[in-house]
């Protein structure tokens, strides 16, 4: 297929020159009712933001511009069919899980998982059953759940309809997909891979393979995060007997879900943002990789630095290398010091949490930006005298859990009486809401979940540190389904 | 309040000004990683496509610049809250039918409601009590429910949670939304109004009122659509006691729904389309009216051409002037074919169907756009030698019913057993799925409701004339529940 071309920004291009006149939706008619100070910025894109009129397709009945851009696309990735999203990952998550859970179905999904897989199962109403995430002691990120795990739940639930696991996670790390995609398939089941973290696994010989490429079904990819579309770009891929069965679900979903005005400039983006990997950004993917690699081993030699590229704290799996937590193992300054130090310096960071920060590079990163940052953590080791000590206890220090791998009702909340409790009478009770300390948004109690006295005193931990946390009813409240 | 400001983009504008690395999502890093051809258009919104960092605020917990935004909005548009969204009314219309009504509870909406409306309560597996449209004999476009028929429904189900009206309607006529809020009230219910239309009303004089000034409760407006937002840029207004007692459930839900990246460009264009419409574009629309209305005495001179602002055709109640539906009295030419004679010479329409054809305008229709219309049709008239006379039949021909204030669950589809039919086979079954012609996006049939015999004849003669469909099974082919 010919990756030169790029047919739905070039359908844009083209309806553009030829200077008809609107008399249809947007109301700007190309970015006419502005002010001076916004013309910059936003006249260029108004040019295409336009609608579903002759020439320019439908994204929910694609037969012409987007549907070659999604068959190209689909080559791109590897996959059998692709489907622009304008939702982001989470409008393709909600879907899947709609698509594949019915009110009361079983599904297998990863503990770990962001909160619109949660949703998807709250609004289908569907059983969740937990896949612990594995920790490694002093590996201060998760590193998603065990292959033993996913066997037994297999094993005890083969009513579930399928296995829907992250990979990679939040901080970069790949469990090993194409055993688990082997291990699902031989029950008989489907793989969904939340690949939201890895646009643009597969492009380069030194990134994690695809999920695709490892045998998942359907993959769901914020193109906005590790490639260059505008966010909110997003795409989903099937692939195989499996994904193919289950996509026309997945299209009644997403029409369902997603705006009847999907905006063409996030499409249009998502088109050359293929455009883009499959060309001229290999070429700087491999020049960024290898700027990065440079970089890692001069972090390395800050050894009182935690990171998971380096030599001496070697993660075992996969991590992609376009993301960096970093970790003060002297324990002097936390992962909020250490973002909020870096801050001050120009150095915008990804995430932090109690023990590290993450910073999120991609093929645009710039070496300029490595050098930087690289600086930074010198002047602060410097500046804070942090020097090699003992390390006392595990380096990860939040949200620890016992779990049993019991099914969860997702839709409960929904029907049964709630009430308000404090934090400290909520233990064992079963939470009523999703509460979720973010970033990195992953939810500590789903609704139905029951609030273990640990699990409460890790929230409260992690509230003294300044982290912040949604869903809960106030300042030290809990909502709680009534006993 | 000072509508000079405009918060979210001044603070966009101040980090951009920061020019601090990003060691964050997006991957683009502020638009590099692009081939020169789409520099041009994408470059300069890339500058701001930014993610929930320091200062940027977070729309699903909005605290700082998004709050401030969304108080100024709700000033504007005279709420007490606003919500701002990424999704289009779309996603307003999904949270506020989930919001309301949960399994097997009741809704009154309107049989001409938008899909949206229709997938919020397939979401919901809630029942839909559906209100008939008026049609005036000759007059093309449908006219909404009448006061009457709402007071039945209201009567015959008093355990509705609601009512949900669309107004104004995708051809620009309103209801009357103030009988209709004070009878709603009346009966202690809430006023849900689907003003996807109708983001500009309330901004002049000659415009009908908004919803909210008439006393709905919730309402939904696609700021893109007849103000200056991106596409996808939309806002969800609360106002009132009923209003605010079902905010919460709205937010939940919206926070659901929604993308936990949404677009900073498309949140910032709400911003400054508000400062737009309260400073500047005040005058811009007065200017405008005054054009749109002297085309409108030019146009009715060609009084062989029905269209709902002229003196001859006069339609009871409001009409918004900004949209224009304009149908050929003689029959010569279906409004397929007017529709496409104008966009062969340029001309782009927003919609046709059997009857006619529609104009959106806008504050930002420029005059000689409105000039160039004109001398089409008067070229049309002319070439076809279109000449007044008696008109046989009523002017709307398509999708007539018999209504019957039945409920209709909508969750029955996901159920219960489905089978493909013919269409002929299909009547006096339950249609299966939604089958929609569009535009404009209204469902001819949802899950659970009968066929008719007349409106499979409906159907057969709009797909005879050319027009599209979604959601059957094939050519000529319906899913409906099994029998
Ligand atoms: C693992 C994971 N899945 C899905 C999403 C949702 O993706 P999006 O923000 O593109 O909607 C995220 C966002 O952070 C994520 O981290
Ligand atoms: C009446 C009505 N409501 C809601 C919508 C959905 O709005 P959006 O396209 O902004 O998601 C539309 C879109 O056409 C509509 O016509």
């Amino acid at each position: 297929m010919n990756h030169d071309r790029a047919p739905l920004f070039e359908a844009l291009q083209a309806h553009r020159q030829k200077h008809t006149a609107s008399y249809h939706v947007p109301g700007h008619k190309s970015g006419r009712g502005m002010m001076q100070e916004e013309r910059d910025l936003f006249h260029p894109i108004l040019q295409i933001d336009l609608t579903e009129i002759t020439g320019l397709d439908d994204l929910h009945h694609p037969e012409e511009c987007i549907r070659e851009a999604q068959l190209l696309a689909a080559d791109a990735f590897g996959a059998d069919e692709t489907y622009f999203l304008v939702g982001g990952s989470t409008a393709g998550n909600l879907a899947s899980v709609l698509a594949l859970c019915g009110e009361g179905d079983t599904l297998i999904v990863e503990r770990g998982s962001h909160k619109s897989v949660m949703n998807g199962l709250m609004l289908a109403k569907a059983k969740a059953v937990f896949l612990p995430q594995t920790f490694e002691p002093d590996v201060p990120i998760p590193q998603g759940p065990s292959i033993e795990i996913i066997r037994q739940a297999l094993e005890m639930y083969p009513e579930a309809k399928g296995v829907l696991l992250t990979a990679p996670n939040y901080y970069g790390y790949q469990m090993d997909l194409r055993r688990a995609a082997e291990l699902v398939h031989t029950y008989g089941k489907i793989l969904i891979v939340d690949e939201a973290h890895g646009a643009h696994l597969g492009f380069h010989g030194e990134l994690p393979p695809s999920a695709l490429s490892c045998g998942a079904d359907v993959v769901i990819q914020s193109t906005h995060k590790m490639l260059t579309a505008m966010t909110m770009g997003a795409m989903l891929h099937v692939k195989g007997k499996r994904g193919l069965e289950l996509k026309d679900q997945i299209k009644r979903f997403l029409a369902m879900l997603q705006s009847s005005s999907p905006s063409y400039p996030i499409m249009a983006s998502l088109d050359i943002a293929r455009r883009y990997i499959m060309q001229q950004g290999k070429d700087v993917l491999e020049d960024t990789l290898h700027q990065i690699q440079s970089f890692y081993s001069k972090l390395s030699k800050l050894s009182v630095l935690w990171h998971a590229h380096s030599e001496t704290y070697k993660v075992p799996g996969f991590i992609d290398p376009m993301k960096c937590y970093i970790a003060d193992t002297t324990g002097t300054l936390s992962g909020h010091q250490l973002r909020k130090l870096l801050e001050a310096e120009g150095c915008i960071m990804e995430m932090s949490d109690a023990s590290g920060t993450l910073a999120v590079f991609s093929l645009c990163t710039e070496e300029e930006h490595l050098q930087r940052l690289l600086l930074n953590l010198q002047q602060i080791v410097e500046k804070y005298g942090l020097v090699k000590k003992e390390v006392h206890g595990p380096l990860w220090n939040c949200f620890t859990r016992e779990e049993q791998l019991l099914p969860i009702d997702m839709g409960l909340a929904s029907t049964e009486a709630v009430e308000i409790v404090p934090l400290d009478d909520a233990v064992g009770c079963k939470s009523a809401d999703m509460v979720i300390p973010y970033p990195p948004g992953i939810p500590l109690w789903v609704p139905g979940e029951v609030i273990t006295a640990q699990s409460a005193r890790d929230l409260q931990h992690w509230i003294q540190q300044g982290g912040h946390v949604q869903g809960m009813a106030g300042a030290g409240l809990i909502k709680v389904i009534k006993r």
